[in-house]
């Protein structure tokens, strides 16, 4: 057992060359390509990236927005304790709502989950910032409904929900909404994804 | 967009119908398929358990030991930050030590990854305890040196760790250890995956 390899740079260098050695990155963008290639570590599925679907500007609008001081917006504990602080460019504010002890009544008095009643605990702040969500399809599908009932509009969400009751319905409907995106299709996804795209987007050192 | 279900207990419930369904659970003891059951959720793959891995009595130990107050030691934030305190039996203490500001140091001087590193912080809690490893597999490596040393031998591993440099190979030495282990072989795995194990084993209840 003595000989695995125990430099932690190392170990990310060979990572991201199988990485890229193994993934078909061709059809990507070279910025969606490197959150690809980040999401694809965080998971060890290099036919990750046959599922990504994303808008030409995400990338690009979603860093413009961190180094602008944006916050993230995270559905998940995970999610948020997954972002690499030292990455932010502007030690921007890592916000998830779903401890808050006022989300179980918000959630019984809408009728809804509690990662969907807790975006009523951000929604002044949707306006403008990026946007991860990693676990809740219903986070994903409020997230929608507040933006059409005019709250502002994301920088850019990362719409990685995962599961098999509406996870892909609502990607599909975040990619159907207008806004910038990055989503991974169908059931796969989750809240080390999410905070692997954020982290990619951050910055991009690898 | 209107009609996407809210209810969450019904969520859960159509999900882990859905699961069961579309998953071949029946060559697995009935402890493991609820915590497969578990895992497949957090993940959204039902082919995950052609990749699992265990020990005849992993389940029903972890969960002795969880009931006789053993804590639950998390290599990375996301894996305890998944743990879900009400379905604890014991009010268990969740440890991860890898935020710890003496781990920087301890990697530097070991030559290690500061994931390995951190388990010297619990070193001396090792003993009966339950590890979930969701991330790094120099920290699964490491608990496999440390049990060598002759620290103690935890009650039950579930080691689950991501990724394309040594994922693999540490949980095929895990499964060669003696001791009592859960695994998802190959590269697949993660802290969701583990915070999922912990969770199914915590509370029988889904």
């Amino acid at each position: 057992m003595s000989d695995y390899i125990r430099d932690g740079a190392e170990i990310y260098r060979r990572s991201f060359a199988t990485i890229r050695a193994e993934s078909d990155l061709s059809g990507l963008p070279q910025d969606v390509a490197q959150v690809a290639v980040r999401m694809i570590h965080a998971c060890g599925m290099t036919d990750l990236v046959a599922d990504l679907g994303y808008s030409g500007k995400v990338v690009a609008d979603a860093r413009r927005a961190l180094l602008d001081g944006a916050p993230i917006l995270c559905d998940a504990m995970m999610v948020a304790s997954g972002v690499t602080r030292s990455r932010l460019p502007r030690d921007n504010e890592v916000v998830c709502a779903l401890g808050d002890p006022r989300v179980p009544a918000l959630a019984e008095s809408m009728g809804t989950t509690r990662s969907a009643a807790a975006l009523e605990l951000w929604r002044d702040r949707i306006d403008g910032a990026v946007v991860a969500v990693g676990n809740a399809p219903t986070a994903l599908f409020r997230l929608l409904e507040l933006v059409e009932e005019g709250v502002g509009r994301p920088a850019a969400v990362l719409g990685i929900p995962v599961g098999f009751i509406g996870a892909a319905e609502s990607k599909q409907a975040l990619a159907s909404s207008g806004l910038e995106y990055l989503v991974v299709h169908g059931r796969r996804g989750g809240s080390a994804m999410a905070a692997a795209a954020v982290n990619a987007i951050a910055s991009e050192r690898e």
